[in-house]
Formats: structure tokens, sequence, C-alpha cells
């Protein structure tokens, strides 16, 4: 009998990881930091996801429920792995609760954190109640309380989108792009647009990357059907005159100072490798890559390998991920890890 | 004893798929309709993948060989499936070389076609020798050639690479995003760079897509380490004064015509959809989405499913995508299959 799998981290990824190892007839344990599982789209309290638009709690919701009704996983919320020791096939992982666990392998499914925009001051976000965040924009649009301005409760009639917030920016050395930061405030942006008809929506940007598909879906779609103004920019500082907010910038299309002002401000803020990474490097003996992710090996061979044999990873761990990618790479680390097993036993 | 899984094509998401179903004892039969595996990246000679930096011919080639020695593996080329009736766990598959296959589910993995360059005649394919494909110098490169002028075989000195060539294009219907041709671009670039130090290498951009973290490793990568220029520019003609290929266009930062004489053109090619994909949605009685990939249903219960259940679909038959993502959707469907295989029993 095969000893059970280690998922540490219950978002996408690790749900998707768990379900296959459920599906073939595998135990696994989930470890999950915080008291719940669903990850950053229910942690965080996403409203519609990209790309199919079902809600954040339907969506991985329905993961997680699926999960949880598995036999073959169990689950263990509020609690970390401290120490993993051993080789493959046979390692035993001591966990925060004083549990300790023998398995075959682990899979690290710990995600990514939201980059702070405290780290931007010159963008206004702490300074002014009006400059938010895509996550707080989220959070407004789940709740069904709707897009309203922090500060007195009105309906913004102008909100500006700005991209790129710890992202692309080498002055806060977050050089590498967030990948979905783009396709994400297009679709709030249509999201804020059918909420509010008379409310003008702005979004900034240097390259507009609604790569592949989400093309059309999403940036087409938000200037033909729903009138969203884009304009490329280098943005200087975010302040107030007092009543609005006021943006400042360069078009760098047009070449010239641009000076606009908004209600509400959206940061779109990206995804930083997750704080805790440099402890979870350790504790699993892994590498991570030169930004602060786990690094990855190649695809060909077994998804999602890392740089210690019989620990895989999954999802945004390694680097800025959609979450349809987290949870196509989540399958397959279970894969990799049911091969590496047959290997082993082969050997 | 369950039936085996069909497998249309070949190539990396077909090969992960068969690798995952074979990895947990279940057979599958690969169709393709090419006479030996690998896809695209072996058909069409890829050199270096993005972002390994292996050779195709390694990478794939290694996958190949991995899935022809798996007993559970049944390899079928130069065929296609003609009809395929039945209900899920029950079909029935008749391929073109007179074979009939009873199979559970099946998984289609067929790739798409690439941008056909004549289609954009405006920008000199066809009409000058030294207008090439990114493909075409993908087999310079890999062939050990080196990346020559067709014309009379000898080094450029200066290179252009122009973006989006049937992709973002309304005029010509194609208004998707092809999604890794500026990352593969870059690449090329600097590969470029590499092998003619002297050699000077511009990439004309509508906006540069190297999402996530392949925007320092080819982004910046290619501008700091290798000098390559980008111009943001529309394109508006490739002409030659007899002697120098002349691009000319309009640079849109600067608001200016710019006219600037070049020794080879190279079109960085989109990714149709596979031209065989209003066959092959009659064939398995399937959907297409509004530019003609094969459509897919949510990821969070089943990836990769269509809209017929049974039928499922990974990697570039649903969109442009990267290799890496194809892998991992092929690993991924084939969970969907035994997950669904799994349900059905259970029903």
């Amino acid at each position: 009998m095969s000893k059970p799998v280690l998922v540490v981290g219950g978002g996408p990824a690790g749900l998707a990881a768990a379900h296959s190892l459920a599906t073939v007839g595998r135990e696994c344990v989930i470890v999950e930091k915080e008291d719940r599982l669903g990850g950053t789209p229910i942690l965080s309290g996403y409203a519609k996801l990209v790309p199919t638009g079902e809600w954040a709690k339907d969506a991985i919701g329905g993961m997680v429920d699926r999960v949880e009704n598995e036999d073959n996983v169990k689950i263990v919320t509020s609690a970390r792995v401290t120490s993993f020791d051993g080789t493959p096939g046979n390692f035993t992982a001591q966990l925060s609760n004083g549990d300790s666990l023998d398995v075959e392998a682990a899979i690290l499914c710990s995600g990514f954190s939201h980059f702070d925009s405290v780290n931007k001051p010159e963008w206004g976000f702490g300074t002014f109640e009006d400059v938010v965040t895509t996550t707080q924009v989220e959070q407004m649009i789940s709740s069904g309380q709707g897009v309203r301005c922090p500060s007195d409760g009105r309906k913004p009639q102008r909100v500006a989108i700005l991209l790129c917030v710890g992202s692309r920016d080498r002055q806060i050395g977050r050089e590498w792009c967030s990948k979905i930061c783009c396709t994400v405030s297009a679709n709030m942006a249509m999201e804020i647009r059918e909420e509010l008809p008379d409310c003008h929506v702005y979004i900034y940007y240097m390259d507009i990357r609604t790569f592949g598909l989400y093309e059309t879906k999403y940036y087409w779609k938000s200037q033909e059907e729903f009138k969203v103004k884009y304009i490329k920019a280098r943005i200087a500082e975010v302040t107030s005159d007092g009543e609005k907010l006021i943006v400042k910038g360069e078009d760098t299309l047009v070449k010239r100072p641009i000076t606009i002002p908004f209600d509400m401000v959206v940061h779109a803020i990206g995804m930083d490798p997750n704080v805790d990474n440099p402890e979870i490097a350790e504790t699993f003996g892994i590498d991570l890559e030169s930004h602060g992710y786990i690094d990855v090996a190649n695809s060909y061979g077994a998804m999602g390998a890392t740089s210690r044999p019989g620990v895989f990873v999954a999802g945004s761990a390694t680097g800025p991920e959609t979450i349809d990618d987290s949870i196509a790479q989540g399958h397959a680390a279970a894969m990799a890890v049911l091969s590496s097993g047959k290997e082993l036993k082969s050997a």
C-alpha cells in the first residue's frame, strides 16, 4: 500500500491535485495554513472569475466541496509544515499542530501573496480612502454591496484602474509581469459599467496583455460594448484637489502630460511570491528562482518537478498564474507524482 | 476491464495525456494524422523551446520516446477519425485506415495551424525571398545551417521581426492574440544576436505580451543583454529598393512615419484554429467557439470538457497556447477522463 501524498495549500492548484489523487484511489493530506480551503479566490472574496464568469464561491467552492467529500482526502487546516525529511517514497512531515505524517511525495501549491500597495505610496494608497485595490473592488462586487467610494459610500462617476501596480517596476524590485491583471481589470471595468452605466471607466496601461482569446473576450469587448477607455501612460502620482482624486502622468502615445480627475482609483495589484517562500524553501530543501518564486524544472519529463526529487510544485507558487492554468498544473503535478512513484517501484 | 481512451493527435498535449493514462495502467490509442508523433514542435522543426531552452527534438522527442515505450499506448499514424458514435463509456471510432476502435472517451489534442503569411500580402511574404516566417527561422537554427538570407545565403546584417502577423487583425478575420509569439520572437532575436553578433535585430510590436516571468527572462534580457531594439509601430507595407527590404510604417510612440531598410524580415506568424476543426467538430459532434477553436467548458469541474459528454480537449486545439500549458492540459484532461469514468461506474 502506497503512502499518502502531501499537498501543501488548499487553493485551486491544491484542490485539483487532491481531486486527481483521490480519483485514482490514492490517499492525500491537504495541509492548509488558513482555517479553510479555497485559497486566494475564496479567502480574498473574489467575484466573477476570468474567463468563465462563474462566481468564485461557486466555482472554487465547488472544488472545495468535492474534495471535502472524498474519503481519500484528509484535510488539516490552520497548520503548517515545519520539517520535511527523507527520500522519495519515504518522507516524514512534521506539522505545526504536532502531528507527523509519513508520505510518499509532496506537492507545493502554496500560491502567491498580493502586492501591498503601501509599497507604491506615490500612487495614493493609504493616503486617500478612495484609492483602493482590485481585491477591494472584487469584495465590493462579491458582497453584493456594489462599487462605492469608501470615503462616503457614493457611486463613483469616474473610475481609473491603474495597471502594473507592483509589477514591471524595477524601482520597487518587482520586474516580473503579473500575467492576469490586464484581463482581470478589463473584466472589472465591464462589471463596473454594468452596475453603474453612467460611470466612466479608464484603464491606464503600459502594454495591454490580454493574451490568447482574452483579446476579443475582454480587451475588444470592453472597448466596443462597454466603452471602457484605455490610456497608454506613465503615471507620476495620484493626488487630490480636496474633492476629486487627480491622476497625473504622461500619455506615452501623444507624449503630453495628462491630469484627469476621478472619484475612485483602483490599483491593479500584482502577484508577489508568497511571503512564506523563503521558509517553505528552507523546510522542503528546494530552490527558489531569482524573483523568489519556487523554481520549477522543465515540463517535458515531469510536470512541476522542483530541485528536490519527490517534491513537486503547481500553480502560482511558481510565478504569476491564471486560475485555469493553476488547476491544470495541479492535476498535472498529481500525475507527475504517480509517474515518479511508478518509477520508484520499478527501480 | 475499462475500454481504452482515444487520444486524437500526438503533439505535446496528446503525448502528455497518453503518458498520464499509461501511468495509471489505462490503455489508450493515439491516432495521429501525420506519419509520426511529436506535433508541431517536431513536424515544423522548432529549435530551442520557450522557456526551458531545450531543443525541441530532445524535449518533445523525449516525450515521444516515452510514449512509444509504454505497453499501454497503441499508436496509429497516418490516420484520421472518420466517425465517433455512442455514449460516454461506450463509443465506437471509425478510422480512415478501416480500423474500428471501441473506447471509453476521447481527448482531442488536435492542435492548431500556423497562419499562412500569403494572407498578409502587403507585408511582402511570397513577393520577396528574404521575407520569411518565424517557423522558417526556427528551421534555419535547428538544422544547424544558421540564419541566412534565402535569396543568396548571406548573413543578414539587419533583421526585422514583425509581431502579430495573422493575429489581432480584424481586417483578415483574426482578432485573437496568439499568446506566445512575443516571447518566441524575443527568444529568436537573442538567438540571432548570439549567432550573428554584428546583426542588428528590431522587433516591431503593438503591445509586448511577455507575460509573467517571461518579462525578465525574454523582454528585459533581450534589450539589456542582447541589445534587441523594440519599435511600437503600425506597419504599412514591406517593399524593396532592389537591394534591401524596406519596412514602412508609423512609429506610434513618436507619431512619425518610419522607413527602415533590412536584409531579412521575419513574420511572427500566429496560431490559427486547426484547418481541420470544422471536420473534427462534425465528426465528434462538438461545438467550436466563435473564432473556430474547440470550445471548452469551465475548468473547475472537469478540465477540458467539450459540449459533448465523454469528449475532452487539451492544448492549442482550444486556442493559442504555450507548449507548457498544453502539456499541463493534456495531463489534466486525462485526469478528467478518469474522474468522469469513475462517476459513470458509480452512477
